[in-house]
This record gives structure tokens, sequence and C-alpha cells, in this order.
């Protein structure tokens, strides 16, 4: 038994941030229905493609089956709200106000219909608030939010994240509003309305930052890879690639320098304890990375982990697909039989549990692959769609 | 009604994945007992400060209480089983083996305790595999995970991302399958064992890059704040300050072409579509900076949001606490009294229920705080503690 089996949930996300919310949930055992119109999600149109199908779409949208619907249609309308009546959770990603253009809004309609229904929107900036009709993509909400001011080279510009976090923290605290809103329905029988904004979520990741702020009253800005009170605690350059490496504390920093050869930086006044470490940092680094050139950063790694020096290597992909810790954890899955795209690999789901396990095994689904079934799973009639 | 109101969480965890996860239970409205060492948590150390309390400390632990045990004196171990008896939840993110070695390891002990009990593991790299005794940093989880081989200026070094996601990440997963797991027990009535690692958390992040690098067998480097794909989508300077800016289609560009006067480029061949406009990014820039450079940063805003061109601004973290949507939505909150720090502001809570509603108000504890609340709570009598 997987920890959510038999919750059914209509997914009728788009892209990216309620995509992976119905991800997550299908990883977890839900009953994850697509709800695409007739054109499909958008993301379905993003490359790379295999045989044609969006490598894009299939990393997220696995183990979902996909039905069509086309909210013009007024069938297909009470299609949809038949679905909503049996339905536990609903999860949608348009700008506010969209759904009740549609006359499917949760107020007014979709309550009604099933008062037990948990209804998760996720915008860009939510529901409310001057911005909340605004697009919003990933790199906006990144720049807004302030994660972008603090990332980059040293004195270097503000930095995107080059994985689409904004969008994916805001598909990770659908989940947990989810989850909550069912162990609330548990006690009263009934569900609700749940807002969560992208912004707001990248706001709440940058915890730190803010609470810097609010003790200097000056705004953090990107400080490269280092940490900014613990020294040496930054990625080097070795002979070949670079290594990072993360002392806190001096009974680490005598063990390094004694591994690195290093006997005279740790006899160096400038650098005795932590707090002088970091206020010499550029000169320790200059001379860190000479003690450094000497062997490559996997030479390196061998003799710092025996010695218990918390360090590794900056994986590429490649170097992260082939890692023996990814794959003892199983952390690159191959999803088989897709009828178009066949195999293919993914990143795989991070949460281990020892009696609900979760072993994702279906491939993302091709547009309307389950409607029939769908229909079926639902006890609607064919004739009541086409 | 907050939506997890009633749960008991044992939080033993330091630092931040665990504590954000307690974090996030409390903010739900769970009863989240901090149990700490003599010493307290070891982010009690990190500064900034304020009247001499961490700052760090208390962004992570708001809503808690704290009470504590050390585990080297045998009544307080007596006590801790006497809380595991009657807790829902525990979480701890001590290196593998740790629990064990101190005889509260969860198959052999905690489990017979209490067979509902759900127990919630996170590490750096997980129970199991070659690295699962390593310690990890932040840094070095985001190092080995690829996401800073994907972060940073085009051409060039490897990024840090200026929040620790890779903590954040996990605590975010943690608390999604400590909500799984309590859906599973409403159905068997039995807890488990959950084993997170912050590694493959930020791996399954990565899922778009993973399925890059499958679809081309080339590892994506850092592309600076542009996106692959679409074009323009970037980060652009002008007369004063820098905007973002993303446009998907034709339609978009043309009336971005409008607003920012540049017909020309827009009857330009080499920027005719968005394939085109990516072949060419560099050039296409270029010469949109020129036409740029004639205003500022937020006299663009106005103009291409009304046009409705998805654009924001680059924020830092001052924008970020001072911006009306930041305010309308509640992200920065005030936690009033806190015994030896006073009032002060944090990031609030992205999660809005129209129901069980969480508002957050209590601060963190000082280190010990309710230990006599605490052992009377759960019936224990100070004379078996002290």
């Amino acid at each position: 038994m997987k920890p959510l089996e038999g919750l059914k949930v209509l997914d009728l996300t788009r892209v990216l941030a309620g995509p992976f919310c119905g991800m997550v949930l299908a990883d977890l055992g839900a009953d994850v229905f697509k709800v695409e119109s007739p054109k499909g999600d958008d993301a379905r149109g993003n490359g790379p493609f295999a045989n044609g199908e969006s490598t894009y779409f299939m990393s997220l949208n696995r183990g979902k089956r996909s039905i069509i619907l086309d909210f013009k249609n007024e069938k297909h309308k009470k299609v949809f709200l038949d679905m909503v009546k049996q339905a536990d959770v609903l999860i949608e990603n348009y700008r506010p106000g969209t759904m009740e253009k549609l006359e499917l809004g949760y107020e007014n309609v979709l309550k009604k219909v099933n008062p037990r229904l948990i209804y998760c929107a996720i915008s860009g900036f939510g529901q409310t608030g001057p911005y909340r009709t605004r697009a919003a993509y990933d790199i906006i909400v990144q720049a807004m939010s302030g994660i972008m001011s603090v990332t980059g080279a040293k004195g270097g510009e503000p930095t995107r994240i080059g994985s689409s976090i904004g969008d994916i923290t805001a598909g990770l605290y659908g989940v947990i509003s989810i989850e909550a809103a069912m162990a609330a329905r548990e006690k009263t029988g009934k569900g609700q309305y749940i807002d969560i904004g992208m912004l707001d979520c990248l706001v709440s990741v940058l915890e730190n930052a803010i609470v810097r702020y609010f003790s200097t009253g000056v705004s953090p800005a990107p400080l490269g890879n280092r940490h900014p009170v613990a020294t040496p605690f930054d990625a080097f350059n070795t002979k070949k690639g670079k290594v990072v490496i993360g002392i806190q504390n001096n009974s680490l920093w005598e063990r390094f320098c004694k591994v690195i050869d290093a006997e005279d930086l740790f006899k160096d006044e400038r650098f005795k304890d932590n707090a002088l470490r970091t206020d010499n940092v550029d000169a320790l680094k200059e001379l860190l990375e000479e003690k450094l050139a000497v062997k490559t950063s996997d030479e390196w790694i061998v003799p710092l982990l025996e010695a218990g020096i918390p360090c590794g290597p900056i994986n590429d992909m490649e170097a992260v697909i082939n890692d023996p810790q990814i794959v003892a954890r199983k952390m690159i899955i191959e999803l088989k039989g897709h009828p178009i795209a066949g195999d293919m690999k993914f990143a795989g789901n991070p949460i281990n549990f020892s009696e609900t396990k979760c072993v994702v095994e279906k491939p993302a689904p091709a547009l309307g692959q389950h409607t029939e079934e769908i229909l079926a799973a639902f006890g609607i009639a064919e004739a009541d769609y086409k």
C-alpha cells in the first residue's frame, strides 16, 4: 500500500508548479487525473523531444492518467462536475479569476457540488494583493523574491538559480497544504480552499537573508560560494577540478592543515581562529589553492574524507547520474512503456518509507490516453462525453 | 482550528533541515516540542544576535516549545521514552547511527515503545549507500547534486545558491512525508520510519536538467539568467537597475517592441521568431539594452505591465520586505514577546487556508524555556526529571 492510495486528485495544472505538485501526490500513491484541454498542457510543446513527445512534460507528469475535457463544451463541463463530485482534491495553476470565468469557481460552484473537496490554487503572486493578476514565470518570481540578489559571484551580478525553484518550491508547499487539509478533513468532514503564491514560497525559503537584513539593516549581496561567517568554507581550485570544503571549528582546521601539508598556515597568526580566518579570507583562499594545486579534486577527496573533513566534488549532471550514492539510493529511475516515447530515465522520488513504499512505475500519459478509462472509473457513460 | 492541531511532535533536530521541517509543522498547528541537549541546538551559536539570542535560530524555531534533555542522564532518557509513548511524530537530523548509539534507535527501541510513532530521519546522504556516514553541509550537497553546475554566469564558475536550499528542500520533503505517513496511519493504525536525504531531494528538484542530459548526452552548464529556448527571456540593464522580462511568443514580442520603441528590431529578419531570436541572442541583448537605456527599471515596469508583458525588478532584501505585494500577503511577520530578544520580524508562512487559518504567533523558545510546562503536559513528575 502507498500512503495516499485511494485519494482522487483532479490535476488541471499546466507547465511546472502545479504539475510538480500533482506528480509528488502521484508518487505518494494518489490517483491523479490530468485534465487537459484538447490542445493539452502547454508544456507538451517544450523540448527536448523524444519521438515528438516532450521530455519536459514527461518529467513532471509521471504516474498520472490523462483525460481531454474542453471547458467550452457544455457536455464536458457536466462530465467535469461529475468528476468533482467524486474527487478529494483539485489542483489548478491558472491566473486568478480564470476558473470563475469558466463558471467553475470554488466558492460559487465546486464547493456546492462537493463540500469535501480540497481545492488548491497555485499562482505566481497569490489570489490577493495588487499583483494578483500579473503573469509570472520562474525568472520573474526569482528576481522579485530576492533570491537572485543573494546568488552570484562576489561583487558580481544577481544570478538566477539554474533550476526552476520558484515553481518547484510552490509545488512542494502545495503538497504540504493539501495533506494538511486532508488531516483537517478527517476531523471536520469538510474541504477548503488553499491559496499558494510562488513569490510567497520563495520568500519563506529566504528566511535567513531576511533575518540578516533586519539584524544589520543591510541587504545581503552575492558572496560567491563562500560561507558568510565560517572559513574555510568555499569551493577551491585544485590541479584538476574544484573541491568544496566546509570547516567550522579549529580541530577540523588543524586536521585539514595536516592532510594538505599546510602546517605553516596552521601556525600563521592571521588564521589562528575562525574569526581571523574570516577576516583574512582572500589571503587564505589564495594560499590554500597553492597547496591544493598539487593534486586533482578526486585525489584530494579521498584523504580529506578519511580525516573526517566535510568535502565533495562539484558534479555536473553526468557525474551526478553516475555517482555511487545516487545509484545506491535509486534516485535515477527508468519508466518503461510510454506509448510514443518508449522507455525513459528521470529523477526519482526522494521519499523513503519503511512500510508504505513508493516505487514509481508508470510513465507520463500521452494526451488524452486514458479518457475512456477515466470516464469508466467515474461511472460516466461515453454518450455523456461524445 | 489549525489543520495539524493536536499533533504531538518531538523535534530533536539541529541547525537547519530538521528545524525547518519542525517549523512548518508548527506553523500548521502541530504542538512541536524542541528536545535540546544542555548546550542547546548548535544553531544557537550562529549570528547575527539580538540581545545575545541567535536570530538564525529564532528564524527556524518559531512556535516551538523547548525542553532540555541530556541523553547521557538515565533519568532524562526515561523521561524521553515517556514522551515518545505519547507522541505522534519524531524528527531528527543526526548522522545515521547516532540514535542507535544512544540506545534510542527506531527499530529496536522506539517502535516497541510506540508502534504509532512516525519517525522521520533527515540526513545529508540518507540512511543507506556508501556516503551514509559522511558529514554534509548545504554547500557540499549543493555541489554534489549538480545544482551549482547549472547556476552562474554564462561560461562562468559553478555558483552556490545564496539560500540553503539543500537543507530547506529536505525540510519540505520531510513535512510531505510525515503528513503522508499520517494519512497511511489513519488506515493502518501504524507508524513507520522515513528516510530523507538532502542530496536526493536536490536531485529531485533538478528534474529538468536531468532529462536534458539524457536527451542530449551533454551536461547543462550555467547559462547566466537567460532561458535556454525562449528569447528575450533574461535580466536586462536599464538606465538605472535591471529588469527581468519573459517573452515566449511572437504576439508578446510585437507588443514589447511597441512599448520600448523598437519597431526596427521587430522588423529585423534576425529576430523574426523565437528560434531566430534564440540563435541571435547575444546581438539581440545588446540592441535591447540600448533601447532600455533611456529609462530606469521602475520607469519601464509600468508601461510593460500595462501592455501585459511579464516582467519585474530584481529586488534586494530591503525592496522585498517593502514590496506592496509582500506586505499585502503578510509575508513578513512580527513575533512578539521573546523572553530575551523581544519583538522580532521574520519571513511568514506561505500557506493560506480558507478554513483552518494558520497565523503564526509564538516566537522561538529560549533554551529549556518550557521544560516544566512540557513535563506537566506529558504528565511527568518533576522528581522524575531532576
